[in-house]
This record gives structure tokens, C-alpha cells and sequence, in this order.
């Protein structure tokens, strides 16, 4: 009766990491989930409707390997949009694809995250100082209430856009919303990527907006990344925003076995003269692949966050993990 | 070693809502989970243990698709049922069954509910009046701590009943408990369902009961529902009934395309001389099957409650959606 | 692409339960979730690496038949440890096995566990009074952030040890941890197990430490048990320590037909003249096998809680259910 795949991916890793916070430093040794990718299970399938046209869902939960403890629901839109117990906290959709494109109903990654990570290096894991330091990657992911749609391929081209409900209207408040844009393109070696969100909470004055534009070039000897990154109104505030960029190198010294290095830097701009956190951080790293669906990770990534007239505060991981798709 | 079905339902629906209490009227566009069905996944299997005997075991899970959220234990019993966190929100038993008929233990549909819906037209759907307006549709629709037993089928007549145990007697308290019935004829067109459930409570004096009295009649140019429904002592309140009946047809237009239409009507009946509420709706929709998993619908329901003295509530829904099921 | 089984247990019991509790009884009867197994669902793999090594990975939760309600994360290690919604509450690990033994980095039982109840007859169960009465069944059972390590077999032996990370070392204090150790031996009608395990929680001074040593003999008419326990330092506690035994037997009347019949008894020792509970109590039980996959169970445990000058507290229970594997 039923054409059902589950699959998921368990990431789990074992290291040392050094956080210094207002002068005071402490090294943990931890065991945690999701070095490379979050851990997640889900069931997904899909069903030929005639014609070219598809009948596809997505119903993908995330959860931390190390302890077993469920990723529940953060606010991530104002008004109606869930918070607390997930049953599926990644993805939850229906929808259909075809010569169109695709449509997705219900609770997917917006056409800004789909482009997020694409240029970053090392991986665009743990040991990516990109993940630690830039302020363009706190968006809204995957809020829920919300309509999805990718165009196909056109000459090397595509985009997407989806839309989130808020569905918050009150008899004096429009209803909060979150859109979200990005457009590719890749042909041979070169891969483009540019991405813009606008979210707009409706007990804000401003709405949050988020830019990234990314880049990759395959030399074959070596693969580089580059990445920009802007935020307007941090926090929905008008005299906040953020500047940052990444550059980063893959080197493959065999099939099996890929290095990684990455730097970042990124800038706060307050207008109203408010001190400028600035934020910078490196990262490298390695993976071996055991086979189609198994890899081993590792590497050193260490961030520094500057604050005026104190310490700076500091966060180094060194780490080694493993990767296990099914 | 394992002979496991993973199933569920995908309903999603795009809409526009106006809710109007006390006056003051909100429009809010949105984005929901279960128009036609709730959103569910589950696990099932059935072993065959010889001379026609079956293990049969169910376990699924409600959740939101618009946003992924889990559907969690509400109160459904006093006592010592579960609230909160769900692993099997919907159904978690586990059974035989055979020539003698199916016993589930654990957490299933009451048999009331098995017959509750089986006579409401417009798909028993969010665009059924019936499910916004009747009283008799508040029972405890799957208790934990429960016993199942339904009989085969005699010459087109069925029976189920249920037992609830509320696990909270006291020293001075005897236990809480729902028991629920159900009597079901079917023969050619005519399908007719009889349900009764008793809901004790022990921290209230009187059990609350509902009645449900549904037949539907298939002409195969349309088909015909009607359902009556009762509630004696509503919220064990032994002075609080309600009084209530719909209507309905469907008219299948193609093998693919069927129109539906309800009408709904229920009183309150309060001998404390209380303002007796009443209320009234009706909804129309389509549904367009796609494949045999697949489904559109739309439709529009309009539902009022008149109040004493104050201007009434409304609600009204215009809805689009679909239903997959895998 | 997937590989991936999707299991379980479906346990189930009904019963009648007579609590005394200062001298206060109450008898209950219920449907309860778990009498010899407590119900689960799971995920797992394994992927072949060649040359004898594979990639295994087990997400297993558990959930009470009865209502549907999640088995949460309870408090397993002061620290990081998750508490909370759970994914997976009882296994979440990913590792490698082979002619080394077998690894595994999550959540997974201690080595302790493993070895827990191999000697305990009446099935490990609800109805055996260990389960009831013994204070070193009160280990952290499977504490998050964990390392595992079982070697192969030796001529008969085996060992494992798993150590559990607390991350939760601040400039103070050092971090907490769970270590675990247990040593089998089995040939022909002859099987024992030696387990040991320290829980160093670093809000305490003193580590609580379980010791474990079970044995049983098979003599093909008759399988004998016997247990002996041990804590030290109860609740962190160095006046407080706890010495117990149990025995058993299982009588197979026919290939279907087991019966079994277990005897507990279990002493406090405090050095400081506090009151020493004593707790004594028998269980007999019966399990009827209906397929490879289902099972029949029912019997009777009475247990006896003896404190200092007041009437001793009692638990007796009654249970028939039903286990189905999938």
C-alpha cells in the first residue's frame, strides 16, 4: 500500500572545547551530535501522479545523538507559529514537482537556507568558523505556516521563494511574515549563490534582513569557497547592522581523504554609536570516507569575539567524529 | 524478522478565516494542518498466529504539518491517563483478532467515535458544521487505559464496545471510568450507526453521556446523510443538555470530482433557566482525487453561535488543500 | 539507499495492584504498559565496510502501551545529560563492530545494565521482586554522552566498560561521569556475570558504587538463578550502603509453557544509626509462547517494605498480558 523511506543521518563526535567568556576560561571534554550534520530521522516518499507531475512529502525530525533528547520547536516566527514539542522539527510538507518546478505546503528550509552554507568551507560544520562567528546565519530556517516554490534549471539558473504566515493579524497589527529569495547559478567548475530574507515580526517597528552571497570554483587540485554576508537591523533594530566574509579551500589528497581550511570576519555597524563587537575565527579540518555512507571528520577551528575595553572573549574546538547516512 | 507498515496522512490547507467574538471580527489568512483528516504517521503490523488468529498492533502519531508540531496527551480521563508528551498521540495498543472478532488493549478510538463521524457529510471535514457547532462531538475520543472489543458481522449488523479505566480509585473514591457502544447495520445502500458513551468522572456527582443516531443512504445519482446527536449533562453538569442534528449530501459529479454539502443545527437545553446558547452552520466542498493516494479539496463553511442579549460569534472558513496518503 | 529495520515491542497487562502505604491500602485495577519488557520503537542499521568491519547504528524510544504517552529523558548524570523531550530515551548511538569487539559513541545501556538482570528469573520482570526491592537496580541505566566498548568472546569470556561524559566541569569543579564495567562468562549449562559501576556526580563528595554478580545454572528440567547486589554510599550517601540476593527457578511444563518463581530480599546498612529498611517479597509467574513473535504472561508478586515502628508498606500485584515483537 505504501512506498515509504526512512532515512536519517547519525553524527556524533568526541573532543575538547575552550570556552573563555568575561576572562574565565573552561575546557570540557564533550561528546556531542552533529560535527558535520544534525542528526535527524524522517520518513519521506513519493508518488507519480501521470504526466510528469509528483506527489512528494517530508516529515523530518532532529534530534542529538549524544544524548537521545528530542530538537523541540524555538519561536521562530511571531504568532501562531509553533514552539514547544516537535514531531518534526526539520521539515513537515506536502507538496508536488514536475516540468514546474516544485511546491511545498508546510513547514520546509527557506529559499535564503538553502543557499546559507553552500560556499562555506570545512564543510559548513562545527569546525566552520562561519557557524560560530557571522551574524547572517541567525535567520529564521524553517518556520512553519509557509508555501515553498523552486523554479527548474534554466541554462545553468534556478531560484526559489518561499513565504511564511504569521498568522497573527489582530484588529490593529498585520500579520507577522517571513520572505525569502535566492537565486543560482552553476556550470562546470563555478557555482553562484545569492540569497535575501525579510523578516517581518509584527511587534517590531523594522523588519530583519538578511544577505548572502557565495561563490565556489572547482580547480580540481583544489576547490575555493567565498562568502559575503549582511545583515540590515539586527534584531529588528534600525541602528544595527552587520558586515562579514568568508574564504576558504578544499584540498582533496586522495578520493578518500579531503583537507579543509576556512577564515571569517565579521563586523557589527551601530549607527547610534554603540560599541561594534567584531568577530573573527579560523578552521581546518579533514574527512576519510569509510565508504557510501559512512565518513570519519576532524579538525581544530578557534574563534575570537573582540569587546570593548574587556578581554576578548574565545571559543577553540578540537574535535574528531564520525558520520553514519541511512 | 520484522513485518512493519510505516503509513500516515499528509493534509495541509491554504485559507482565510474570519472569527468573530463579541463583536469584534478578525480575517487572518493561513496556513493549516487537517482539513479532511488530521495529520498522522504510524507504525502497524499484523502476525499470523494459526486457526485464524492475528497479533495485530498500531501505534501512531498526530501531528501539525503546517508547522510540525506534535500533537501531545490531552486530558482524557481523570485519574492516571496520560497528558503531555505523546510518542502515539492517536492510537498505541496492541491485540487478536479472528472468527470470534478484534481485541485491542491499550489506547484506540472509543467506540462511540468509530460511529461518530460516519454520517456527516462534506468529508467529516474542518468544512463540516457538525465539527464546529455539536456538543456531542466533545467525548473523550481515545481514552488510555482502555479495552476494545467489536464483534464480526451478523447479516449486516456489528457491535464494539469500550472500557476505560480511570487507575485513580482512592479511599474514598471509586474509580473513574468511560464506557462507550456501538451498534452499526449495513445492507446495499443503507448504512446505520447507533453509538452511546457514559463518561465518569469521580470528582464530579453525574456522568456526562452522548448520544449519536447517523444514517447515510446511497441513491449512486447522490448520497444522502443525516445525523442526530445528544448530550446529557454537559460537563457532568446534571441541569446542562444539548440537542442537535445535520444534514447533508454528496453528489459525485465524475468518478473523480464529488460535491458535498451540510447543514447543522444544535441546541442547548438548561432547566436552571441558564441561557440556553444554540447554534447553527453549514459548509459545501469538493473533492478531486488525483490517484488513488492523493486528493484535492476546497470549500466553505460559515458556523454562528447565538448568544443572550450580545451580538452573535461567527465563524467562517474558505479553504483549499490536499490529502496524501502513504 | 536505506538499509534501515524498523522494530519494537508492544507489551501490555492487566491487573489489579494493592498498595499499602502507612498503613493505608488501596487496590486499583489497571491496564499498564511493560510487564516483562517495557514498550518500544526503533531504528537500526548496519552497513558492510569490507574486511570484517561495519557501521551499526540503533535510535530506540520508549513509550507506555497503555496511553501513548513518551518515556522522557529523566535525570541521568548531574551536568549536561539531557532531561526532557525525548527522541530516543533509551538507545542513540552510532559505532563500529568487528573482530576488535564492537564501539559505540551516544546513548547506549552501561555495561552495568547489560548484566543487570541476566540472573534474575520470573523474566526480568514486573512480577519479580527484584525489580521491586533491590537498591542496585538503582543505577543510571543509560546515561547520555557515552563511550561503550565490548570486547569478543575469549573462551567463554567476554567483557564491556562504558564511561559516560558529564561536561559539566566548571573552574571548581572537576566533571562528572558514570563508569562501567562487566565481565561474563558462559559455557554450556553454566553462564555469570560480574558488573560494576561508579556514578561520581560533582555536586557530591562520594561516588555511588553498584556491584552486580549473578549466576544461572541449567539443568534442562530446571534453570536455577541466583543474584547478589550490592550499594555503597545510597544516594551519594558514605553512611548508607545496601546489600541484597535473590534466587530463582524456571520449570519449562511444555515447549510453550514456562513457569518461574524468583525469591528477593534486600538489607540497608548505615553506619551513622539511621533507621536500615528492610524489603523482602516473591514472585511467581507463567509465560505461554503463541509464535516466535507473541507471548502470553501472567502472575502474582507480593512484596513487603519493613520500616521502624510503623505498620510495614506493601505492593502485591496480579497481572495477565500479552508481548508482541515486531
Amino acid at each position: 500500500q505504501s512506498s515509504v523511506t526512512v532515512y536519517g543521518i547519525a553524527d556524533v563526535w568526541f573532543g575538547s572545547a575552550k570556552s573563555t567568556v568575561g576572562g574565565v576560561s573552561v575546557r570540557d571534554t564533550l561528546l556531542e551530535s552533529g560535527g558535520v550534520n544534525s542528526s535527524r530521522w524522517g520518513i519521506k516518499g513519493s508518488e507519480d501522479l501521470g504526466g510528469g507531475l509528483k506527489a512528494n512529502f517530508v516529515l523530518e525530525q532532529g534530534f542529538n545523538l549524544d544524548d537521545g533528547s528530542s530538537k523541540d520547536l524555538a519561536t521562530k516566527l511571531n504568532g501562531d507559529d509553533a514552539t514547544g514539542s516537535a514531531a518534526f522539527s526539520r521539515q513537515s510538507y506536502v507538496g508536488f514537482s514536475g516540468g514546474f518546478g516544485e511546491v511545498k505546503l508546510g513547514k520546509m528550509w527557506t529559499a535564503y537556507d538553502d543557499v546559507n552554507g553552500a560556499s562555506d568551507a570545512v564543510f559548513d560544520s562545527k569546525l566552520s568558523p562561519m557557524n560560530w562567528i557571522f551574524a547572517s546565519t541567525g535567520y529564521n530556517s524553517n518556520p512553519g505556516n509557509s508555501i515553498y516554490y523552486a523554479t527548474p534549471t534554466f541554462g545553468g539558473f534556478a531560484g526559489a521563494v518561499s513565504y511564511s504566515l504569521g498568522e497573527d493579524k489582530t484588529t490593529t497589527l498585520s500579520a507577522s511574515s517571513i520572505a525569502s529569495y535566492n537565486l543560482t547559478y552553476a556550470a562546470g567548475p563555478l557555482a553562484v549563490q545569492f540569497g535575501y530574507q525579510v523578516e517581518d515580526n509584527n511587534t517590531f517597528a523594522n523588519d530583519a534582513k538578511f544577505t548572502r552571497l557565495g561563490a565556489t570554483y572547482d580547480f580540481g587540485i583544489a576547490k575555493l569557497y567565498a562568502t559575503y554576508g549582511k545583515v540590515t537591523n539586527v534584531g529588528h533594530d534600525t541602528t544595527f547592522d552587520a558586515k562579514e566574509y568568508q574564504i576558504g579551500v578544499d584540498y582533496p589528497v586522495t578520493s578518500a581523504l579531503t583537507l579543509s581550511a576556512s577564515y571569517a570576519k565579521s563586523d557589527d555597524d551601530r549607527s547610534n554609536g554603540a560599541f561594534e563587537e567584531s568577530r573573527k575565527g579560523y578552521g581546518i579540518g579533514a574527512s576519510y570516507t569509510l565508504s557510501k555512507r559512512t565518513f570519519l571528520y576532524g579538525g581544530y577551528t578557534s574563534n575570537k569575539f573582540t569587546n570593548n575595553g574587556t578581554a576578548d572573549d574565545k571559543l577553540n574546538i578540537l574535535a574528531v567524529g564520525v558520520q553514519h547516512r541511512f
